[in-house]
């Protein structure tokens, strides 16, 4: 990734709330957060008439931190870089917008990780499952904390995308359009299976203990569950294409069970990498959050939008078999049978789910486009 | 499974070899293995004439009983009990079948769990990696023993189907027809990374030790294997069928870890009984000669198929995203590149993978005259 040229320095923020009767914050599973913190990022500013904020959900193992950098010793930018910033499709020099860590998350806001009050010990494996319409119920608080009305746009990928459509069914007076890009409005058995494989691994590992770990992390069970993930999140043919059969730095097979092939290496490479920066106890938190998302539990989804009465952009990539196009169509034909404007564009990539953190340009331009819309829309 | 009514009482024969300087078998890795036992089985009587001999190769977790049971209180048949007895597409009438477990195996052939007669002690990891090619060297020296000096046809599915491409390879005078079936030339990166992160899950288990077990197994990490395997093995249209995002004997979600989901309920089902029948070092064995398995290396799969001269059944399944028609297209046009007579079917099915074990009314009609026709070239 390039160092953004604009030298844009970012500063986290937190927001906290709840710490009295009733100021917590209520959950799916019929728990509470007696106390919440929120970490989170705003770009750009507020206009007077608070009609410029988007809200930016992010994906699975995603963060706060959407561009530029903390410092300006800070050697990475944030995960959309390329996509926020002055002139960039979220131009912060119209737009205001905001992005936080999920509820549940290990990039500042509350999670297993955090103190548990009651106990003043990290919650680890006390802390109550929560779902994806709880992780709306925190942004929604920070809307309200930052004395915004009405989000200009509500715009996520995967994981993000889920948290959209929810804000358009929790919310929908509250939303004023919604980006859906590569998601699902309900995860599939398939995808379920994967999660449980992968949640599997981490509980497995004996340093895993029951969540209780504390210097020796279970890093081999969390580093197998993200080398699966990241397999789900490739498609066949950019695996064939970014490494075919090819070895890593060998002529000949080794005929042992080391790793020979360059796809082994760059799966060991992502699974290393993500231990180093992830919590485990979170990652199961996270997933599970994810099966449990269904908008429409009973299969009648254009009831599940019957509420939304904003306009959508919903976006397929074409060799994601993760969130396969399928999971879109559905989602526009429910939107279009209740006559809520939806535009649909399913893009051909060979980049698999990850297509929509790599078809920055395409996927930009259209996404800038329907922003300008919008706007000109609230004008 | 139904239970054959022809009451097919099948013997389980062995066949050793080896013992002796320069008796063993030599394997692509370079080593040896100085003496080999093939666990294997037979179906209907060889004719006078030694035309009318079928070698069916198993898959990864199969093994030589194909058909019928071991005995009268056998409360389980062999795995293509379907396809194999008189009035079957493999007639035991007309035909005289083999199957035998292959090199590297945990079904009686000798593999990781074997005694090697250097020291005494069971090889375990110290077991030379195999490949297809030595599975296949294996399975020659079992029809020199028959008195086979031609097959009728060599048959198989998914690696099995992998061995019987590789008889025509490396043994193409031998080879009177080749049925291959749900199969590819080359496993492609994404099977070797599902194979890759199967292979750390059954390592990382302390229980695995180094592959040195004794009593406790490490049933964990090979029950996380192998749901790794199942969810490859189904298609994502099968699951929603057949699991959708059904609860497994609940009425709502349990808001914690436990399985909630009637797919995570069926893959620890799968995991389970696994165990119970395969040996881990094993496992690790089959796929990477899986892994290992290419039959142009260097890309020109026309060329590799050059000595081959019988005529080939390719059978592929719309939805098996393990080794997807297109593989199946590729071997087919270097097949005809080679002027070799080949009938291609690509089979509608919803199956996945699975669908080589499940579609037996078709695939089996479809041998079945693929055989009658041979056996006519032969007379």
């Amino acid at each position: 990734m390039k160092i953004d040229t604009l030298n844009l320095i970012i500063e986290g923020k937190e927001f906290s709330f709840g710490g009295g009767e009733g100021n917590g914050l209520q959950l799916d599973c019929g728990r509470s957060l007696p106390e919440v913190n929120i970490s989170y990022e705003t770009y750009g500013e507020l206009d007077d008439s608070k009609s410029n904020a988007i809200l930016v959900c992010h994906a699975l193992t995603g963060n706060s931190h959407l561009a530029g950098r903390h410092s300006p010793d800070d050697s990475a930018v944030g995960w959309w870089n390329c996509m926020v910033g002055p002139g960039k499709p979220f131009d912060t020099d119209q737009y205001f917008i905001v992005c936080s860590n999920v509820i549940g998350g290990c990039m500042g806001s509350t999670g297993p990780c955090s103190i548990n009050p009651d106990t003043g010990k990290p919650y680890r494996m006390d802390f109550p499952v929560i779902t994806i319409a709880d992780m709306t119920r925190g942004q929604k608080k920070l809307m309200e904390h930052l004395g915004i009305g009405k989000w200009l746009s509500v715009v996520g990928g995967s994981m993000g995308g889920m948290q959209a459509l929810q804000w358009s069914v929790s919310y929908p007076e509250s939303v004023g359009s919604v980006m859906a890009i590569a998601t699902t409005s309900h995860l599939s058995p398939q995808a379920i299976a994967f999660d449980w494989v992968g949640r599997l691994a981490i509980m497995s590992d004996p340093a895993w203990n029951n969540g209780n770990y504390e210097d020796d992390l279970p890093e081999s069970g969390l580093a197998i569950a993200r080398m699966l993930g990241h397999i789900t999140y490739l498609s066949d043919e950019s695996m064939r294409r970014k490494f075919g059969r090819r070895l890593q730095e060998k002529e000949n097979y080794s005929f042992d069970f080391s790793k020979d092939f360059q796809i082994e290496s760059y799966l060991e490479h992502q699974g290393h990498q993500f231990v180093e920066r992830f919590d485990a106890n979170s990652y199961l938190y996270m997933t599970r959050a994810m099966d449990y998302f269904d908008l429409a539990p009973d299969g009648d989804l254009r009831e599940a939008f019957a509420q939304s009465n904003s306009p959508f952009l919903v976006v397929s990539f074409s060799s994601d078999w993760l969130f396969p196009p399928e999971n879109s169509r559905e989602i526009v034909k429910a939107l279009r049978n209740n006559n809520i404007e939806v535009s649909y564009c399913e893009m051909e990539s060979a980049y698999g789910h990850d297509a929509f953190l790599l078809e920055t340009e395409t996927l930009g331009g259209l996404m800038a486009d329907y922003l300008r819309a919008r706007k000109a829309d609230m004008e």
